[in-house]
């Protein structure tokens, strides 16, 4: 039996890695679930799970989830500290599914017990991409990448021959404005950047997609993950998304990883790696689909991949710097506060602003984080002013 | 270094297998290469590759090419015995490229070694699959496809995930007739059949490909090489042919191999398994390419899938049955003896008149391979009268 414990356990991710532990119960032993403030959910989670711990992030919420679990043995706790407790633990494997720089810490401490981390926390790579490969490498921790495009190229480079990859290649799905013009993305409202072609996710990833601002963060966790340098990191829009990456060899082979949009398939990879396990994820049938289509991603109506490059390039606090700076044109204009086309600007500005700087420790990167939040807000402030 | 032998030197996959060699001789010791008839072909080779030793089947060629090699310190020796001999001498790798039934006995010595074979020879796995895989098994040997879709879904298949294959699918161009209706089909010239959109190969295969023999023969040699009962191996047609072979995990994850069509990426993966070596074969470029299709086979204008499969299903000779009545049905229809459409009907009242039979030996495969070339004779002779 594998012993796991889930961060993030409420969230889709996190809910779609319950939904597989609950296919295969004899599998697994399930030390801990933590969830972020639903605590009804996390409370059927746990007991559907027979989890030995439920962990609540928001603290306010814990008395509710004592309540729900009095009877069921189940032991709860509440607040930051109790989850980065939990993902202290020792398991075999973790999914590390809490978003954004509140999850780094929980993330860290999951590496360092040396077991497999599924990671589906992008700023661990993005943000914070030293001190976290740092940590894997002192502890001896195995990352497992739980985005697709990122599993795929994992499942499709052989251990044995990861010195002859030639280069690896992430599909986009290009968005809902693949095709549009530069000044209909100049008027586009939140409504439209929200429609995306493929996959059903929250807000945030889903106007990083219509930015390409995701697959350039992408860009930057696949340079950590698999030690390549941005030039051997291609991307590809591919609408049909069905293609999620591709590895390149020296002898001219490429292997690719294909699935239907069901975040459960990557998730089962990591959960049953280095072996498999069956899912009941729809097939994908190629003769149904038909056809797939490929074209170069266009930089100019895309600049978020050339910052993304020039970010991985500078180094440093460069990547960390992108990351919040977008994160906050990003809620600027689902907020109507700025237009489509000033999100790319503002973290360009912000970029330019900050310069090179260090980031070799977490307090380094939470500080750059900050820093890059401050001056963005500055602007998007200004910019809709 | 690796120690090599090519059985086949002098034809199409053999001279693939030799540029490789020469761009990498600092890997490679060249036992022995064995060519048909092509003397100053297989001289030029040997002397390119110092080789040890050079073969050349056709005995009546054996004074000119020691002529050839006169002054070089290469042994030199001719006939069928003496390429057996070149085939049993102990190598890491052997490249098993020599077509036809002719082929079968070295290929098996080659396996007896128990080293790597890489397998360009179809029959060996079609017509005498049972006693190829007991060879292999005995001596421990390891098998190498070099069938571009077979070396596709080996490339796909991770050793610890072999279990978990819910099933793997060979691609097909479609050939010349994808579009093509029934009535055209019936009045189809041998020069239109031999328009293969996508690869350049011999005639023989060229219409193998046309009829989708060619894949009826794959589906039959995979079910060998990957250990799969036939309802588990799929064939899907894509036209572009870059997408070469895919495998479906129980998870719902595929793993698929492309490349451009180039036979040397496909030999370069056997040569340097288990690792990679570079080649300067034409790197496919999937934006380059724009789209690729996939549809259903139609098995009315295609009956060779449905006959592959029947021969599959009834096991013993019925796959060497299928073979060798298929090879003089295409004969036939080269010569203008049978139509297009007959090639698929002679063979199956073939199948249908010999029936059931055991092949247990080599030599019950070598009686049922001439039984069945015998009872298609005359029948492509009553069609032709």
């Amino acid at each position: 039996m594998k012993s796991v414990t889930v961060l993030g356990s409420t969230g889709s991710i996190g809910c779609s890695t319950v939904d597989l532990l609950l296919q295969a119960p004899e599998r697994f032993r399930v030390a801990a679930l933590v969830g972020g403030s639903n605590a009804p959910r996390l409370a059927e989670q746990a007991r559907a799970l027979r989890a030995s711990h439920a962990v609540i992030a928001d603290e306010s919420r814990l008395p509710e989830l004592r309540a729900l679990l009095a009877d069921d043995g189940i032991a709860v706790s509440g607040g930051r500290q109790a989850v980065i407790d939990a993902a202290s633990q020792p398991v075999d494997w973790t999914m590390a599914a809490i978003t954004g720089a509140i999850g780094l810490e929980p993330t860290l401490a999951a590496v360092r017990n040396g077991g497999s981390v599924a990671l589906a926390n992008k700023e661990a790579l993005v943000c914070a991409g030293d001190v976290m490969l740092r940590a894997v490498q002192q502890a001896g921790a195995t990352l497992l990448p739980v985005d697709s495009e990122h599993n795929a190229i994992f499942q499709s480079m052989a251990d044995r021959q990861a010195d002859q990859v030639e280069k690896i290649v992430l599909t986009a799905s290009g968005g809902p404005f693949r095709r549009a013009s530069l000044a209909e993305m100049e008027k586009a409202t939140p409504e439209a950047a929200l429609r995306h072609p493929t996959w059903t996710m929250g807000a945030k990833i889903t106007i990083d997609s219509a930015t390409m601002f995701n697959k350039g963060l992408e860009v930057i966790e696949a340079a950590r993950l698999f030690s390549l340098t941005e030039d051997r990191i291609g991307v590809v829009v591919h609408p049909q998304s069905v293609v999620h990456g591709l590895v390149q060899y020296t002898d001219g082979s490429i292997v690719a990883q294909m699935g239907s949009a069901d975040m459960r398939i990557p998730i089962a990879h990591t959960l049953a790696w280095p072996c498999r396990m069956a899912t009941t994820s729809p097939r994908l049938d190629l003769a149904a689909l038909g056809r797939m289509e490929f074209e170069e991603p266009d930089e100019v109506r895309f600049p978020a991949l050339r910052l993304a490059r020039e970010s991985l390039r500078a180094g440093g606090a460069a990547p960390t710097i992108l990351s919040a700076a977008n994160e906050i044109a990003v809620e600027a204009f689902l907020g109507c506060g700025i237009g489509f086309l000033d999100i790319a600007r503002v973290v360009e500005s912000v970029m330019q602003a900050i310069g090179h700087q260090p980031a070799d420790t977490l307090e380094a990167v939470l500080h750059w984080d900050q820093e890059a939040r401050r001056a963005a807000r500055l602007r998007t402030a200004s910019l809709a002013a």
